[in-house]
This record gives C-alpha cells, structure tokens and sequence, in this order.
C-alpha cells in the first residue's frame, strides 16, 4: 500500500534537530535536553493517600464516563484559585479541564484558525505549541523576545503585514526555552494590540509558580475586559504530568467551541486524576508544596548557573534565571552551534539545538537550551564539567 | 468581542436532538439515552489494589512525563493478547496507546485525510466518530446497515461515485447504534473492496467483548494481508470508560503519523492507567472478568427485551441483542418519531432519536436507540412500564 497523508501532516516531519535529539535517551549520556520535572518534586505520599480514599470511597466515580467540560468540583476550584490569588477569571469567562495544557494549544487553533491563517508567536518558543499550530496546516510569525519580553514595535509591523492573524500566542513568564518573563509594560502594549486588531491571545502560563526571584507580575489575562484573552494553566509542573490535567480560561462562546472539539479528541480527561487535582488543591498545603519545589529548582538552577559563571564558560553568555525550568545560551559569534551540539552529546552531555525553537528550524541560530530540573545534582555537576571541556576546545 | 470561529466548527452545531437530549440528565428521569458500562461492571476491588501497589512501588513512574507511543509493557502486553486471541498484529503492525478509542477517530482522519475527502460510514453509525469525521470538514458518504452488515453493493457503488474516498469507517461488532454484526462474508467483501479501491479501513471495535450469544467472528484486521486495515480498541467497556485507555493498531508508517499528531494533541495519555490497565492484564482473570460483564449485561438486556417481546410493545421491531449495550427499535410506519421521543422523555423515559446518528440529522428516521447497561435493573423495568404505555397512546 502507498500511503498517502494528509497535507498537514508534511508540516511535522522529523528533522535533523530531532535525529541529535534522538541521542539523548541513549544510556549513559546526561540529558540537559527534557523538561520534566525533578522526581523529588512530586507528593508522592499525598497523591498515594488521596488516591487510596477515592477509589475506596466512591471508586465508579473514578472510573466511570464523566462530562466533556471536566470535573465540576476541579473547575470550581480552580475558578476560586485563579480568582482570588490571580484575577484571572472575570464575567464573561468560564473554565475547562483538559488533557494537559498541550491539548488547549490544539483545541484553540482548532476552534479558531481556519488552514491558512497566520498566529504569531514569540521566536524562539515552545516546540510543542509550534507543532500544535503546524500540524493546522497555520502560517506561524515569529517576532523576536528581548530580555524583558516580545519585541513591540515588530509585533505592531506583523500585525499591519500578516494577513489573517488570529491569535498571538505568549509564554509571558519564564518563557520556555529563552527564559525571559515579559515586563507589566509589554503585557499591557499586547493586550492594547491584540484589541486594536480584533486578535485574540493565548497566554500559555505553565511555569507561573516557579518563581525564584522577585515578585510574581500579573496575568496578561487580570488585564483583560474585552474578552480576548484564552489562559492555558497546567498541574504538570505543580503536581504531576503524568496525569495529563491542565485547564482553559475564556470567554464563555470560545470555551463552548472547545468543549465541542475535545469531545471529539477524547470525549474527557482521566477523571481520577481530576478529582485527585481537586482534592489535592483542597485537602493539601499548597503553598508549603510550592515552596518546597521551588527550594527543589533554586538549588538545582545555581548548580548550572554558577557553573556558567566559572571562567571555563567565558565564552558563554546567557539569560538569568529567575524562575522555570531552563537555561537559554549562546555561542560566541562564528562557532557553529549544531557541531558544538553534536559534539556535546558525542561526550555524553545533551542540550537542545537553539533552531529547534525557531518558526524556521532552518534558520542559522547561535543558542542553544539547557534544562536543570531533571538531571540529579550529581548529573547536573559532572555534565556541566563536562560541557566545560567541550567549550574549552572552541 | 465579535468571535470568529474556524469553518470546520459550524459541522458541530448543536442541533434540534441535541436539544432532546439535554432532558435525558433532569432528574427523575431515567435515562435509556447514555453508553455507561453498569456500575456493577467495574472490578473495583481489583482497581484499587493495584493502583495503591503501583503508587507504592513507583510513585514517579506513575506520575511523570512518559512517551507519546504509550507504556511500553502495555504496548506489549496488548500486541500479545490482539495476537494471540484474535490474529490481529500482522507483521508490518504497530500498536499505540490513545486516550481512548475516540482519539483514534480524530487522529486517523487528521493524519490521512485532507479537507473535503470523504469518509464512507454505516449508516446508522457512532455520533462520536461521525462528529470527530465532521471536525476536520469531510464529507460523509452513509451506507446503509442491513442486518448481517453494511450494504455491500451500495458501498461498492459509493466507492465508484464519490471523490477522494480515503476511509471506510465500521463497527463490525453489535454495531452502535444498530446493535447489528456484520457477517463474515461481509468482513470479506468490505476488506477486498477496500484493497481493489486503495482505500482504509478504519474498524472500530469497543464491544468485541460484549458478545451474549453465539461465537466471536474473525476481526476485519485478521484479514489484512496488505496492510490497509487500523484497528481501533479500547478498555472503556471491559476495564474502565474514566481511565481513558485505547489504543490502535496499524502499518508502521501510518502510525508514526497518528503519533506525531498525538503528540501535538496531549503528549501521551495518563500513565497511571496505563500501567492499572497492563497490570490488570497480567495480574488480574481477565477471562473471569469478562465471563462476570457478559452475566451483567445478558440480565439487562433480557429485561428490555423480555419487555420489548410482550403484547404491549408489539408496535415495535426491534434488532436482536447478541452483544453490545444498545437495543435499536423501530417504530410503525406513519409515527413521528421525534413526537415520540419528545412524549417519552416528558413521561421521564428518554431515548435516543434515531436521526442523531445518521449522516444528516436532517433526514426522516423512524428508530430510536435504547441503552441497558447504565440504568439499574429496577430503572429498566419501571422505564419499560412507562414507554408501554408511550407505545400504546400511539
């Protein structure tokens, strides 16, 4: 049989990137290349706990078909949660659990962009929401992040030059892979824009409570009273990924149309990991637990961090880390960054080729990104000493 | 806000039987109109058990980031069981974890068809899959169920007339919502014509298990000599519907397509079921489990249509139950049959209106589809009582 494929999918073919990418599972090498979140970073004895007295006390509740919208418990909880701490539930909007935050990228420009249509995202951003849209068969812009977020003045130009724009999509804070967090300034010039152009935002916020330094800024969604902003939160970062639970904000006509294309993806969420998210925010300290990470991830980040500081890695500039999970460096100008990755990983250290975060993976690109949460201390120790021997022989 | 939706979006419209159904949650009602496995149906015990061992022993295995394909030992366990007891990994096969079979559904027509290609479907057939189909603006070619099985004629004259034909979509076994098999020369017949018109078959297959009477028929995929047949299962019906397991079968360059739009959809499905539904396999009777729902369900569909077989319902034909949870009845010529839902439901009995699960809604239908595995024995009975009496004002 000679397969034929839809033509969206010619959009998610496998790179060159992703052939390095492949060697970072290979045993032995230690991977700065992941985003998961530290194994110590779970509440393993809570979800044990919580999950025993669910299934002991009303076990058909946990498994049998639930309603498309989520758990109705959770979705209030999660309403009075990002009320009360975020103003970022106003009037007009209702909420949704999904299958990950993952799934509000698909259902978004599901719901909204027909094939064609442009939405412009921050370059470089998160593969997994590039692909979302490309596989949509969408015509991604990026516009360049600086040190305190998307630049405005090439986000105001896309906006007169695409043609059919209909989302911007940020990761305001702790942006993944760069790691900047866009200033209260910058937030306020995107709403202003995306209403004066009748373009809605996608405010995709996973890594919101991994705050290290200063004080958290608030939502691009605590600004909005024009119903434009969709809020994508997750409990992979806080709770658990594995449990697939992540959540929309949005205005209450655009959350019907993504109900209606979830019910069609996977009809609803893992409804034991629903109720055990609600039980979590509701029966557990929350707050010490997101101390407790984020003590975890400081701890972690200064390992990398001080070790970029070191001499050895001079040549390395990169941006500061004030919350999330990543390190964004770059290269000194002239060094070829898929040979210094390649090479990298040939010593058993694996990071991510910058380019792979670009609209056009194509593009020359001189960084490239680091992840600290997953590897062990010890990992993260000798990887590093070890990246330091291949920066020396630049 | 004025809000703009993608064109795919207006295929899903809530319609005039959706407006039907929204009665079939008030309460007092008792509800023939749902798909629930029975509350009896869950090994709870079992469930539980194993869930409390498995947070034990690897909390973080339960609770982290996993890979998009599914868990592994699953994976294998299921190629084993699909091979060994029902012919139905070939050579050329893969096997992939879903959230649900549902996911199937939207990943296969995604990955294999383009906008406006034409999906041939049973006609009756599954509303979830037909929506699914309706998400990404295909066209739906129906062909009639005959009571051993699609139409065989009509699907050869539909495979010669319409255009871009990519899949043919069935449910061979007590189909949803005809409660019809398809028979053995029909699964021939299907599978050669599919090959002669280099066309997919997608086989949906979520009440395999569910057989009452008679003997299991071959699997279409047991067929697939020339790698055209994906196969879709799912442990909603004989494990758990909550858990969101299925999974799917297929050539290795179709799956990697699903997988790569998968990953864009939810990243992997919930990992703590996955590992519940491998260990349930290999440490659980699964024969035993299957042999105790098969007693359930024999009981309830033996009082729907112990009742259905009496004078006061002799008005009605309906298509014998060998297997599955639905019970597809038909009215006499001349009767309205959305009057007569509209007049069940305001005596508290709802159903479902036969025209929900046809191409086009729109079109004259004179069925109606009942459930028995969700309401309790005495809802059966008492709900029968009620719709004699419906049947008799006729």
């Amino acid at each position: 049989m000679n397969y034929q494929f839809a033509d969206r999918i010619s959009a998610l073919q496998p790179s060159a990137i992703r052939e390095i990418l492949k060697f970072t599972s290979m045993p032995g090498v230690i991977s700065f290349a992941a985003g998961n979140p530290s194994a110590e970073a779970f509440p393993a004895k809570e979800i044990g706990e919580i999950s025993a007295r669910l299934l002991d006390e009303n076990p058909v509740g946990a498994l049998q078909y639930s309603i498309t919208e989520g758990y109705a418990p959770l979705r209030e909880t999660m309403k009075k949660h990002m009320t009360e701490r975020h103003n970022s539930v106003k009037g007009f909007d209702q909420l949704i659990i999904t299958s990950g935050a993952q799934q509000v990228m698909e259902l978004v420009v599901k719901s909204l962009c027909n094939e064609g249509d442009c939405v412009i995202c921050e370059s470089p951003s998160f593969i997994g929401s590039l692909n979302a849209f490309r596989s949509y068969n969408l015509k991604l812009c990026g516009v360049p992040v600086e040190s305190d977020g998307i630049n405005i003045e090439l986000l105001e130009q896309a906006l007169k030059t695409e043609k059919n724009v209909r989302v911007i999509y940020t990761i305001p804070n702790f942006q993944n892979p760069s790691g900047v967090t866009m200033s209260l300034e910058k937030r306020g010039a995107v709403y202003a824009l995306a209403k004066k152009n009748g373009v809605m935002i996608l405010e995709d916020n996973p890594y919101g409570e991994l705050r290290y330094v200063g004080e958290a800024l608030p939502n691009i969604k605590s600004l909005d009273e024009d119903g434009i902003v969709i809020y994508a939160g997750s409990f992979s970062k806080v709770l658990s990924p594995g449990m697939r639970v992540g959540y929309a904000i949005a205005p209450a006509p655009v959350i019907s149309k993504l109900v209606v294309c979830k019910q069609v993806s996977d009809v609803h969420s893992n409804i034991w990991a629903q109720i055990l998210a609600d039980e979590f925010m509701n029966t557990c300290d929350y707050d010490a637990h997101i101390r407790h990470i984020r003590e975890i991830y400081t701890r972690k980040s200064r390992i990398m961090t001080d070790a970029l500081d070191s001499p050895e890695f001079e040549k390395i500039s990169y941006n500061p880390v004030s919350g999330g999970l990543f390190v964004w460096c770059t290269l000194p100008a002239g060094v070829n960054m898929p040979e210094f990755c390649k090479k990298a990983v040939r010593n058993n250290v694996a990071v991510v080729p910058g380019n792979a975060f670009l609209m056009d993976e194509s593009e020359p690109c001189s960084s490239f990104r680091m992840n600290f949460s997953t590897p062990t201390d010890s990992q993260l120790t000798e990887g590093m000493e070890i990246l330091a021997g291949v920066v020396k022989s630049l």
